[in-house]
């Protein structure tokens, strides 16, 4: 955005600042219509309530993203940030009506088609168009900078990176190695009309048979995914994280969707309807979800890992170097990872046998988000080869902060001085660090070579990246746009320790 | 359930006993019906294939709850006795028809309406009213054991009681004091009408105008409720928590009350439901409550503070030896305390001031429910005069494990042995328990007396109040039927503590 014009506007509302970068477009309230107007060239700004999974499509056709509700770690501000699209989310003055098709705020009323700019690096929201400025693209100078920035820091710097493009990018930005894959990401956006379809069928089964059929129809889709993935990092690590959010998240809104499921299935609605329901939950971020679903369902585990040895085995005949981390998320006690990987070794076994390998490179490992975690890292470490913090679950439960649902006091926290900062957006080092310390000296307390790093968004942000080099990371991974920042914080940590 | 009684009948259906002690009720088949005929004043069965998260109010309403299918730690049985609540579960002879609204078993038909008793510490399930038998009876045995164990333990037995009755109740069965009162307790069950009403028009106004003038209307209810029951524990300490549920719970859901709240308010009813909408949380239990309500809208501590040294100052003028310790739910940081401590002390001048009296002995301190307030405990226990363990919450939050939502999990993870235990039910001392340790430890090494209680329901299990004295705890609370056992517990747990 033009800092001029926009110097002399008083912005419309205030929100927090999700997704860096200026934008403007016409507002349009469902994702279905920003997909429809983009289609006819149209520049659009897609204004919610709050964003969830259905909306990604049209996420991704607009210019920018307004919603006015949850945090910095909300749905729509780490699928933006993901994207390096402006947004501006918890805008708390906004009223949203989206069956009238109107916004207010301030005695304003806004409707369907009206201009808005956003500043995503500020969180304001101006009606109309403003000018707009590209941000400067001086690439040389940026490589020569970071190129001084990686002889002097020692700390890794991964991406968090899902499909294979997302990875090529990540490279070209400096990352040595993806340190957050989500083999959910298949079931977003473009093109996953299919693999999702195979998902939800996989989700409402009932039987074991029925969960085995879908399973193998969705098979292929993980694993073309995975193998393209681990090829476009060749030589460097991909840390693949099996699936993690409540399954419920899946489930279809739309009654077409929910026939079409319904037929596939071969039941009839009733009985669709009651068996996603029985999925439903009170609050899922805590429910059946992680580790969790691989303990009660544990063929799907099984499918995925059977999906990244396969695809490992095959490029290794192919002379590409791939090494997978498979990490299991939402983890909370020893048991379930012993668990885990059982089954692992397992699958692992038969792959070998049947690939006709002599070994597959790879390491099994954790995600460290729950603050139990941190307590019993000892117990974890025996057999956990690496650590990874995700230190957007572990605020949300070390504070018992809801990362949808801080937008009604968060503004209040920060104005009354009660938080310095959203915990969201840099970690909270008095209580959530101390938490993640608690950690990392438990675990390396037992395994002294303990590979540890952060995969929640908080691994690009400056202070956050300079508290994990003081507490001995061995790498932070943050979405790849963000990948220089963290690799000049890094350089940055780095200096300021020796200073000392 | 009266023994005699029982003895001679036979029972229509056996189940697992998943929540102990008796209960009778007239048939209901869904969690709707049950909340509306209890509304009425009807005692109610709610009897369900089995229940999930959606039922919880129904359960809630319900004198017991009946399931044909679960087992111990079905979600049916998980909330039962987390509310101590009557409930046989698995009572796989029942062939339940919800829509036709009957219940066969053994050749007989049984009907919405129809009497049922049971026997949840047998699982035993009666047609027909049976006579129940108080558990406070006295009975002298008892008592004269109790007194041998009241005279070897050392760490307190107080009770969660809230009304006024279970106060009395409390205290007879050997309380020390009032653990957990819970001021939203009166919106809740019988009496709750009116009270609930206000509260509904405060939940949704939109102006702080408009927010006073229901609290206004309201405060009468909450001072009378709580002057009764310090009353009824004279001498006795009584702590007061100040609202905790997120507040969107209390919103209505049937058409009818949201027309009477809309004209109530004078607004019209797309704006009632626009504000209900509007409170709708993803993940309400680390949502907008506890103390971040007290925050946002300082004058609902306000409201409640000022009942309770009202309340306090008029018995003491009327020689009533009023106790009160004011807790805040749900604290994270010293600077959420810091400012309602400051607000308590304002409203405390002013009542000091306007009744009259030379000052109104107190408490003021905290609940210890989120996992960085353990972390925290050393800067916590320098304003708060006490802690109190909201263990259910620490366990949700720590664990990352909704208690709502365990159900579809928590089977497998104990037949499966990842679990020894389910935590709701006894302490995870190596994850949960590591908290409460740190958080001891902490705080008394800034406030070397700081009183240390628990609250939550692990106070009244014999493991758990065991751990509690082994970690220096001054008392534990719990309902006042489990008085008796944390008695017994508290003092095998000094006995023990002795012979080593």
């Amino acid at each position: 955005m033009d800092p001029k014009a926009e110097a002399a506007t008083k912005p419309l509302a205030k929100g927090l600042p999700a997704g860096p970068g200026g934008a403007k477009g016409m507002i349009v309230f469902t994702a279905q219509d920003a997909v429809d107007w983009a289609k006819q060239g149209k520049k659009v700004i897609l204004v919610r309530e709050e964003t969830n999974p259905e909306d990604v499509e049209g996420m991704r056709a607009a210019q920018a993203i307004l919603t006015a509700r949850g945090g910095m770690t909300s749905h729509a501000a780490l699928v933006a940030r993901g994207w390096g699209k402006c947004c501006v989310v918890g805008c708390s003055a906004l009223e949203i009506d989206s069956r009238a098709k109107t916004v207010e705020t301030h005695g304003q009323t806004l409707r369907e088609g009206d201009w808005l700019s956003l500043n995503g690096s500020k969180g304001l929201v101006y009606q109309g168009e403003m000018p707009m400025r590209d941000a400067d693209e001086s690439n040389k100078e940026l490589e020569a900078f970071l190129k001084v920035c990686n002889a002097v820091r020692k700390m890794g710097v991964r991406a968090n990176a899902d499909p294979p493009e997302d990875a090529a990018r990540a490279r070209r930005f400096g990352a040595e190695g993806i340190g957050l894959f989500r083999v959910e990401h298949m079931f977003y956006g473009k093109g996953s009309e299919q693999p999702l379809f195979k998902l939800r069928k996989m989700i409402v089964s009932k039987s074991l048979e029925e969960r085995r059929a879908a399973l193998n129809e969705l098979f292929p889709h993980v694993k073309s995914d995975i193998k393209a993935t681990l090829k476009a990092m060749h030589g460097l690590p991909v840390t693949i994280r099996t699936i993690d959010p409540p399954l419920h998240e899946f489930v279809p809104h739309e009654a077409e969707k929910l026939q079409e499921l319904a037929r596939a299935l071969n039941i009839d609605m009733s009985e669709l309807e009651r068996r996603a329901h029985g999925l439903r939950e009170s609050n899922p971020m805590m429910g059946h979800r992680g580790v969790r679903l691989g303990i009660t369902y544990p063929e799907v585990t099984e499918m995925q890992v059977r999906a990244i040895f396969e695809s490992a085995a095959e490029l290794q005949k192919e002379g590409v170097k791939a090494l997978p981390e498979i990490m299991i998320p939402v983890v909370c006690v020893e048991t379930e990872l012993k668990n885990q990987f059982e089954l692992i070794a397992k699958v692992y076994a038969e792959v070998v046998k049947a690939k006709k390998v002599r070994s597959i490179p790879h390491l099994v490992g954790t995600m460290i988000e729950i603050p139990r975690a941190c307590l019993v890292a000892n117990k974890l470490a025996e057999v956990a080869q690496f650590f990874s913090y995700g230190t957007n679950d572990l605020t949300q439960m070390g504070l018992g902060f809801s990362r949808d649902d801080t937008g009604s006091f968060m503004g209040d926290y920060l104005e009354k001085g009660i938080l310095p900062a959203d915990p969201f957006q840099t970690i909270d080092q008095e209580g959530v660090g101390e938490l993640i310390k608690i950690g990392v000296e438990r675990g390396r307390k037992v395994r002294k070579d303990l590979k540890i790093g952060i995969c929640g968004e908080h691994g690009g942000e400056p202070a956050s990246v300079e508290f994990c080099y003081n507490t001995g990371f061995s790498y932070v991974s943050c979405s790849p746009f963000r990948v220089p920042i963290a690799i000049l914080a890094s350089a940055q940590a780095a200096a300021k320790a020796r200073k000392k």
